[in-house]
């Protein structure tokens, strides 16, 4: 058995890089996450476990889940109490922590063989990111596209998608207009969605057949250069709200896009 | 001008206590809002502020805000930096703080006027609580039917639900299952969901006339009590995810109560 005593150990201090810092995410190609289900779920998915923290505590508790995840892990540290608390993002942590490789990429390949998608540009707040995955792996939507704004390895994003964002097949892109245009060109109808009431409504197109849907940022939503490759879609609206939430919006969005089926 | 410099103040502790106690709100009836749109909100919807908090930097930069507040608030001050770091809930505060009176309370006759109706029980996290009353407000929702384990003054509520809180009107209960049972016998059609997938699905059932659905705890799902008294519906999953979040399932079925219409 591995031991980690001391909180400035240097694979506790990567951690803490990883969980704090997108740009220590993306130097290392490594992600952080906490917790038992989400550290169960990644070695569940497949997902490279990297390093396996645990505590003390959560051998005595959950004994049978820490032997599973050793067994799938690289490597695995009991580590101390002080150590615990150095690399836990949570208040009340159970003593479960991973860092992971970056998940497999998914490239256009899987894009081109059709599906229903939900393409998310510049998606800021990792809790609406969390909640869209969750509710387009419950949805069964094929893939989620992320645009290089959207940080997936977020850990609060990781944490409010409940697994989903190590199951659910992500395609990167650090060109969405270019990869939408390529959709176009391949037959997909790609919408993007807007508040604008002048836009048509999500329940009068044609959402059969391949499908793209694009949500855009939270206060300025899908950029001009994404919005004139797609049709532009909007959420009829009754009330007096200025807009709904982007991950309410994407919400309705996947659902009228996989109601109408193949 | 009427002016608070120490941040010990009783008026500024009251706020302080109303923001963080859900038990000091209740024996004051009395509920803390934070930030210019908010506030703004509170006055622009004919809440009834008692007092209104502003700071010499928010006279500064938004002066007709402030006079717009103030002449609707029952009282006004403008508080010190000190009073300020205290009363202040977010981080990056911008200077506007009410103190409201409870919000008039929709009784019955509101609910038996008829309408789309979405009852909350015992939702806990405030963040699901304001984004369902968005969605609720923004997709023309009656009225939001609120349990009362679920804390609509919560500031993080309020926060999240971007002045719909204010505007949307509310209908407490602390006997949902009875209050129920009054619309059924009216004629109403009344459900609640589930993530049960033997539930009939919200798309096959009858949405139309005078609707209530009830959306449950995060964790347990409505209570037996409840839902005895209604039919259970679900929303059809094809993927993996255990169930969609409460703001998700609330947002789809508010949505098909919508759509069916009259």
């Amino acid at each position: 058995m591995n031991v980690i005593e001391s909180a400035s150990n240097e694979k506790i201090k990567n951690a803490v890089r990883l969980c704090s810092s997108s740009k220590a995410r993306k130097e290392k190609n490594e992600f952080f996450l906490e917790g038992l289900r989400l550290c169960r779920d990644a070695a569940l998915s497949g997902v490279s476990i990297r390093t396996f923290f645990y505590t003390r505590s959560a051998l005595e508790k959950h004994g049978a889940d820490v032997a599973f995840i050793s067994e799938r892990a690289e490597s695995s540290f009991l580590i101390s109490t002080a150590a615990e608390q150095k690399i836990a993002d949570t208040q009340t942590p159970h003593g479960f922590f991973c860092v992971c490789a970056f998940l497999e990429e998914k490239g256009e390949e899987l894009l081109l063989s059709g599906g229903k998608f939900i393409a998310l540009e510049n998606v800021q707040d990792p809790g609406n990111l969390g909640a869209v995955s969750r509710t387009a792996e419950a949805l069964g939507i094929t893939a989620l596209i992320a645009e290089n704004g959207c940080d997936i390895y977020n850990v609060k994003a990781q944490r409010a998608a409940m697994g989903s964002l190590l199951r659910l097949p992500v395609i990167r892109t650090d060109n969405l207009s270019l990869l939408l245009q390529r959709c176009k060109e391949n037959g997909f109808k790609v919408y993007s969605t807007t508040p604008d009431r002048r836009a048509e409504s999500i329940t009068s197109v044609d959402m059969s057949g391949n499908v793209v849907a694009v949500i855009g940022n939270e206060g300025h939503g899908v950029s001009e250069k994404t919005a004139s490759v797609c049709k532009k879609i909007t959420i009829p609206m009754n009330g007096r709200a200025e807009s709904l939430n982007a991950s309410a919006a994407a919400a309705l969005t996947m659902w009228e896009i996989v109601r109408s089926g193949v």
